[in-house]
């Protein structure tokens, strides 16, 4: 009777083409021994697909197993999001001492508000980069201890194609002392679907990239074999997350955003195929792209992080010709997998410092389209924060995409419900609590109320346009009130280019916070 | 005799030899007919040197001469701040509706706090990019009326050498109806000194510049000749701007910023010779200069917008190699006409496009440095406006570097006076009001009290950091408790990634615009 090893070792043959690793194959929780408190680990995956599984879990087992919670933590590197199984599962377990630069678990989400785990989010394209040159890790002199990779195969070199993410998977490997492979024979590998581009310390090369179909690197990750201290086969592939339809909200900014795209071709801003699309994750990203995909733009492309479900039926009719980004992050996988042959030659899965390089965003002019917790009057957004003071996920990449693009357009609903008001939470507001994309960066704000063109107004201007534009109705006389009386005060002295009152210019937030609106009685 | 015309092409023949447009050549005064109420107007130069002046100063003479002070106002698009002879002359003169992208005349900035010239400051890399695609004048379906464009010679092809800046005179170049060219006569033509790239509409091609002496560009600009309604000669050269030598707390920074490099290249962060340097305008900015001209660096290079006074002697000494730039903005511009071909070789001048492109910035690993008017514990800074509303110059180009550079530094004094406190303002505060640069963009944050490396740190840890290393020792307590009582207060919520109170985030400010000093008797 075969060992359990060798059981192992027959059904990852056929996806390990490099003989010296089948001597590393183990069980997952032979991986245990590798860790100790305090470790700088570093896993594969991004936003969340194509993260590290197995290892983990098997190590959220054994601290479950020996009470072991709070004893056993780590500081967690990895490019975005993973999932609720193993990240936020270790979140339970208060096994992750810090988590560099995004996260989206509800019970992390917890510990990171309570000030028990500590994180820094920063923009998706500088994480890897500041990670490479050792900034993170400073007080070990950079790099990780272990990294835990999820690969779908492995090359005669013994070079890892990994799977339907590359995130800071390639800097992870090139930094990090150990490596753990998870080879992932649940789904096809993707062999062929990367352009992989190594870290390296300036000065680098131009990336050649011109359009978002141009291939500057290679399709599996060189590392070195010495590093590999276990191989173990993985099964897992976590359902995707469900997408609610768009709603009348959603579609509604959609339009305004068709409307905006026809009339810029129309006055020659905009090529009849646009440029590049770069859309978030979301209920109005995802009805964007619906409208889009009914709208008469064609030959479209995009240059984004995030591939979702709304591009695939525009990648069947033809809408859209190509796409580039750093995962596949779709609600079912199952129609990729079945179409795989279809879709394969239609993407590309590149690292993140290369999806979100301000370098390749402005040069091909990508459209940046993403949501914000809350926007002001004078174009500034809030994307992490509620209140200024809570984390919801992290800054994510939007700001690579809005920093740099040809466009930055910016999507909210104009209010919130509360529990005691519908419309409770206007979302345009006299100053945000927390500032990640400024005036400087963003060209257009959208609501269903309607679309405000803020390019080359002066503030007062913009905060009339979008008071007028993009309030919900309910707030416009309020946040007009609130302008004139800025304006009033400031403009007389001398100091009124942004017209701002300081000691009310969050009284809308601290409203909500006693009395559960922002609706005033007075201001 | 000879007639003032032929006088006039007498003298400018030796910088013209493209003979058709000596046929234009006339007096600044006879140029006025071509101006008309609302046009859109685009000056050369830069900070401020390079810029449009014996046109400007006819045109308010004109308007002084006439009474029609309010009566011939101008849309001005010039990529950086002019002199006070002609930019504020003209704010003097009300003849500026609006202004992109920033401005730094006294009179200018009392009309836009007042409301009356509207203004909107934006990243110096995009400025000239937003021009061109046509975003500022949309209505007009983009393009400008008539630029005004100095240069120090003309080709054989009629193209335009320019002078000591180039700024965003070549995309203003590309899409005005019409030029006026003024020939300086006054300074040395600058040919061969600069690295012309012109505007086009995406994609473009990589700007393949991998050193800071990369050339790939041309040495003037080429127009359409058609465009040329007017050609008079300038003997006009603004005298520099003073710059106050290094004091006290300026030359405490720089100590600290050189005793960081060090420790960054004895941790193998930085190369011996470091990256390239950024370097802003001001007191600080030249006393962290001159402290590298007395540090053990050798070889280093620049790449900034500016090239500064305090770079000349560190070329002298070979302690810098090679200086990219925008403009030449120096206190005496003798000791270079002087040395003019010693100096020649040793800087490139190209449009703001290029030198704050973050796509080279990055490329380069660029080391950033600039002076905010204000920073927060969290390391958000302001740069651009006084409590939030008051508008000084404008953003610059201090977030093209510190968004995109391989360290990005920002120093300002602790604390500065105020007429009843000699440390009335905190430069170190709870939340910026107005922010410009964001936590995600900024490492180090540097005081004449020491040096907050925030590189890695969660915001709370980053916050005790801030308030240790560079806050001012009277301010310590203060900012203490109100760190303590913002983490007590909403991590018990869980809601306290970045702990603040909204209600007292502003009350030092508001303490100083009653009392006239941030220390506050209690939160």
């Amino acid at each position: 009777m075969l060992s359990s090893a060798a059981r192992s070792i027959a059904s990852l043959k056929s996806r390990c083409a490099y003989a010296p690793y089948l001597s590393k194959v183990c069980k997952p929780e032979d991986t245990v021994k590798f860790f100790k408190d305090g470790m700088n680990v570093g896993w594969s995956g991004f936003t969340p697909v194509g993260d590290a599984k197995v290892v983990p879990i098997a190590l959220s087992e054994y601290v479950e197993k020996n009470h072991l919670q709070g004893k056993l933590r780590f500081n967690l590197f990895c490019g975005g999001s993973t999932g609720s199984k193993n990240e936020d599962r270790w979140a339970k377990n208060n096994m992750i001492s810090r988590r560099y630069p995004y996260q989206s678990g509800k019970n992390h989400r917890k510990l990171i508000n309570k000030g028990i785990s500590l994180m820094a989010d920063k923009h998706i394209s500088m994480f890897p980069q500041d990670l490479f040159y050792g900034f993170y890790t400073k007080s070990r002199g950079g790099g990780l201890d272990i990294a835990i990779i999820e690969a779908t195969e492995i090359l005669e070199d013994g070079s890892l194609v990994l799977g339907a993410s590359v995130g800071s998977t390639t800097e992870i490997s090139q930094i990090a002392d150990k490596i753990i492979i998870e080879l992932n024979t649940a789904i096809p590998s993707f062999k062929g679907c990367h352009d992989i581009v190594y870290g390296c310390k300036p000065p680098y090369k131009p990336l050649n990239i011109t359009s978002p179909g141009s291939r500057i690197g290679e399709i599996s990750i060189k590392i070195d074999p010495s590093k590999v201290i276990a191989v173990v086969e993985s099964n897992l592939s976590f359902p995707g997350l469900p997408i609610a339809g768009p709603d009348a909200t959603a579609t509604a900014i959609a339009g305004h955003i068709v409307d905006f795209f026809q009339n810029e071709v129309k006055q020659g801003r905009l090529p009849e195929n646009l440029y590049p699309l770069q859309s978030g994750v979301g209920n109005i990203a995802n009805a964007v792209l619906h409208g889009l995909n009914n709208s008469p733009f064609n030959n479209l492309a995009v240059y984004t992080e995030v591939l979702q479900d709304a591009m695939l039926p525009m990648l069947d009719t033809g809408k859209l010709t190509f796409a580039s980004a750093s995962a596949l992050t779709l609600a079912q996988y199952d129609k990729l997998y079945q179409n795989f042959d279809f879709y394969k030659d239609k993407f590309i899965l590149r690292p993140q410092a290369i999806t979100n390089a301000p370098e390749v965003v402005r040069r091909l002019g990508v459209i940046g389209m993403n949501t914000p917790v809350e926007v002001d009057m004078y174009g500034h957004a809030n994307s992490t924060h509620i209140n200024g003071t809570q984390m919801i996920n992290g800054i994510g990449g939007s700001n690579d995409f809005e920093r740099n693009g040809y466009l930055s357009i910016m999507h909210c609903p104009s209010a919130r419900k509360t529990k005691k008001d519908p419309t409770g939470i206007s979302c345009i507001l006299p100053m945000c609590t927390h500032i990640d994309q400024t005036e400087h960066d963003l060209d257009v704000i959208v609501t269903e109320q309607g679309l405000a063109d803020l390019r080359g107004l002066a503030p007062v201007e913009r905060a009339r346009l979008m008071i007028e534009k993009a309030a919900h109705p309910s707030y416009k006389d309020q946040l007009r009130e609130y302008l004139n009386m800025a304006i009033k005060e400031t403009q007389s002295k001398g100091a009124g280019h942004e017209p701002q009152i300081l000691e009310k210019v969050f009284k809308m937030h601290e409203n909500l916070a006693t009395k559960g609106t922002m609706h005033l009685d007075s201001w």
